[in-house]
């Protein structure tokens, strides 16, 4: 692993840091905040999802979580959200499919199978590197994130509810397999067998027998990808039909931006660090 | 006045303008957050100056100041640092000079004094047209800035006491007359004469006889321009000797960044809040 930068912040430190992963056979960026907690012993760690376009840096310069981390102790993660680098296959104009867009799956399809794998390298690899190089306790986990990472968030907290003690999202993707700007990036990663996208939707995830015990999710009502990229109305229905309880906070006049986002971090925070101190 | 775009956050309304402006002679670009507060009456405005390279825009991704300016009900306005745009002369390799460093100051030399009149769109025009299109208490005013924008907070507010009712700074330039990173650009503004750079130097208009009731200034240990650049133990000398009150926090292992600015920047609103609200 290898040091880009640190800054001291809150008492604690922002640095971001890259190394060579396997699973996606590149080199990765990723930033991670610690607590000035950490001098006194391993640390909950929190992990914070990005959107398409984004990379480690948006949340880090935007989301306005050190703050309340550093009052209550928690690492925040916050990796990149594909691949990158030139031997990385990319559409250049397309933001919605390759570079800033790996949605948080492996895709089996060539020439995208090589790299595109961010299920692996988020639910495998880089918590491996977390535990090795920061004061963090790996028994305390939660994770949250933003649209294609509420997404991300939600599809791994589901198929890993021992793994976190909570999971929260803002304005997340919530059925990407039918939502018009994942589908052709579906298709591409996956292949045509829709069959195989069902691991990767948080609402077909919990259709087909998976559960967590509790989320919470932010919804901006004047966000424009609402109604066909978002659509939480469909998470509800399906955590109402499973039992899963679902804090679903309609936000009037708030955006898809960071001013929505850091405007409502502080709550979230609060909920992962409630259910991380049990 | 143009807007250019407006996003709800933390209750308020976060909206970047832009309007023709007659003392730089171009088009200008600034931010205002108007807290939730505005929508029963006027609300006491907060002036933040921006530091060399930057715009109105890097505060406002990384300043984290909505939080408290909507609980205490300020308007906050960050302008541009300097005139830009085809028809401005600038040294496009040199930081510290032209576009991103017109150092509040109004420039007496050619080619330069037909837009680089900072200190005059600060504290006339831009006032007047804040006053004018929101929803802003003039008669409660509040001025802090960082590194450049800390010297241009702290030489506005001694040369105008009665407008504002605090000033704060973090990280400023306390004697840009003799700092490198600042010498070559009033000798390049202002002429050779050094008796001009005295209106723009906040040490030398404490020694020239000017008086604000108190200054808060944060800064950091770590901060690489702490030496040469920044040397608050000079701004802390002059008010001493003309006995005005200076609160001055050496802040270990902070740099310069807004790692730093966003750590202590509900110090500074709690400060000015108080002062606004008597």
């Amino acid at each position: 692993m290898k040091t880009i930068s640190t800054a001291k912040s809150h008492g604690g430190v922002q640095g971001v840091y890259s190394h060579a992963s396997e699973a996606c056979a590149c080199d990765m960026t990723f930033a991670v905040f610690v607590p000035p907690q950490a001098k006194d012993g391993p640390c909950p760690v929190v992990w914070y999802l990005s959107g398409l376009t984004c990379t480690h840096q948006n949340v880090m310069d935007k989301g306005e979580y050190r703050r309340l981390a550093a009052e209550f102790g928690l690492i925040v993660v916050c990796p990149d959200t594909s691949p990158r680098g030139e031997s990385v296959p990319d559409e250049k104009d397309n933001w919605q499919f390759g570079c800033g867009a790996g949605f948080y799956l492996d895709a089996t399809q060539a020439p995208f199978s090589t790299n595109y794998r961010m299920y692996s390298y988020i639910t495998e690899e880089l918590p491996a590197l977390i535990a090795k190089e920061f004061p963090a306790d790996m028994t305390r986990q939660a994770i949250f994130g933003h649209s294609m990472g509420g997404h991300g968030a939600l599809t791994i907290a589901l198929k890993d509810p021992e793994r976190f003690k909570s999971c929260s999202a803002f304005a997340p993707i919530t059925r990407p397999m039918v939502a018009g700007w994942s589908r052709p990036a579906f298709e591409k990663y996956l292949g045509t067998d829709e069959a195989a996208w069902r691991a990767y939707d948080a609402v077909a995830l919990i259709e087909d027998g998976k559960r967590f015990p509790e989320f919470l999710v932010d919804q901006g009502s004047a966000d424009g990808f609402l109604e066909d990229g978002l659509r939480p109305w469909l998470l509800d229905e399906a955590c109402k039909a499973a039992g899963i309880p679902l804090k679903l906070n309609m936000r009037e006049g708030y955006d898809h931006s960071y001013f929505f986002i850091s405007t409502f971090m502080d709550d979230h925070l609060r909920w992962h660090a409630e259910r991380l101190a049990k």
